[in-house]
């Protein structure tokens, strides 16, 4: 009942950021996390594990491995479960702390910069997209979703179990900048299209993409050494932020 | 009350098929929707659209216009509505009759397959990339969700009341491609890295993306003239459909 308690207690937020854990949820997310270096606390399962596809294979697994797991009712692993048709598992696990001065920068370096990104998908599939193109890491900035938000865990298919993904503030990410050189460019529509800004990069570069409504925030605004802006037909207002994202982290690949 | 039932009625595919209406909810779907060029059956509304941003300016647009407007209580509203918050505005419109033969193809042409695309999000995202990097039409084969499913509706955010986006299949396509020399690209892990390929494109391709979890069908592996792929890393399975599509249609772009 103790990791019942728990997975329900860290829907919230402010749960997650006190215990420094997060529940990642379904066979494919717990796989994933079996995977990669983060460490499990528990798992909670329910009768229709068993008919999950694969949902035996994991649970063996996990028992081998020595984690702890609680069998709970159906209903009562609803209560807990974020998802309409939840798959009988779910797993409570250590948020990695990470920090900028955590990262691993090369020569040659990307990173990119959430400003108030609010859609837990959109931020998930920013995360899955950013690990599959190599980009360096992944700095939240304070109005985007929690990077530990379930939906958030769900879209980004297991993506920032070893992408380095953390959250930050301007300030922080205004001494590291200068302490490691790199530029701030900035994706807004009036910008300079990034094909001919791309030509010639600066080793180190990182990219900030705006509020899904709103666009860029002043701070970034005020802080950017450049803007940059993707080639789009006036019939259309803007492209979706995880799209514009992959974009851009392609052009910008080393 | 004709059009709260014809409402509540295209929430099935079949009777959208039927009626050739869709149903486009919401003030900024109904909105552009009253830019396009598509023509508007009559729109519902609820008590609550004199409260939304812009409500009452569209209601007042849309009875300048002369479009039929039926006013109902928010709880009926609700029971045609498939959004869970309802602005109080809902448009049903005429369908575009468009097929591949009404196609106004250019001496350079990239055309996006879908080949059972399944998520509604993901296939209105595709539309509005498409729109935004001036793909020359969308085309859904079988086992792709509904161009007009709701959801697909909303995520396109308007894209296809004027980009050209149809239903098709696989013999028709076939025929088509003949008649206007279309070479078929296939997207697959296993492909040519597209940034190679795309150095001398045909100067008319169409691109097909498969299903979100198992790729293409045989269908389209046995008709692709080349296999193309974007390069992730090893630790990620797959890229966003959406995403992809985006990453491919700014390398195709003309």
């Amino acid at each position: 009942l103790r990791l019942l308690t728990l997975a329900r207690d860290l829907r919230r937020r402010k749960a997650r950021e006190r215990h420094r854990l997060f529940v990642a949820e379904g066979v494919r997310a717990v796989e994933e996390l079996a995977r990669s270096p983060l460490r499990i606390r528990g798992v909670l399962t329910a009768p229709q594990l068993a008919d999950a596809p694969r949902g035996a294979a994991l649970r063996a697994d996990l028992e081998a491995r020595g984690v702890e797991l609680a069998d709970v009712a159906e209903r009562e692993f609803a209560s807990a479960a974020e998802t309409d048709s939840p798959q009988g598992v779910l797993a409570i696990a250590e948020a990695p702390e990470r920090s900028l001065d955590t990262l691993d920068l090369g020569e040659r370096s990307v990173l990119l910069i959430l400003d108030a990104v609010q859609d837990p998908g959109n931020v998930g599939t920013i995360l899955r997209t950013a690990a599959a193109l190599g980009a360096t890491a992944t700095v939240t900035l304070p109005g985007t979703v929690d990077l530990w938000n379930a939906k958030v865990v769900r879209s980004a298919m297991g993506a920032h179990f070893h992408h380095p993904a953390l959250s930050s503030t301007w300030d922080a990410l205004d001494a590291f900048r200068v302490k490691h050189d790199i530029a701030l460019w900035a994706a807004d529509a009036a910008g300079a299209p990034i094909g001919d800004v791309a030509a010639e990069p600066p080793s180190r570069v990182a990219l900030v993409l705006g509020n899904e409504g709103n666009g860029l925030s002043d701070e970034a605004r005020a802080r950017a050494t450049a803007m940059v802006a993707l080639p789009i037909s006036r019939e259309v207002e803007s492209l979706n932020v995880a799209v514009a994202a992959g974009i851009f982290l392609y052009v910008l690949r080393r």
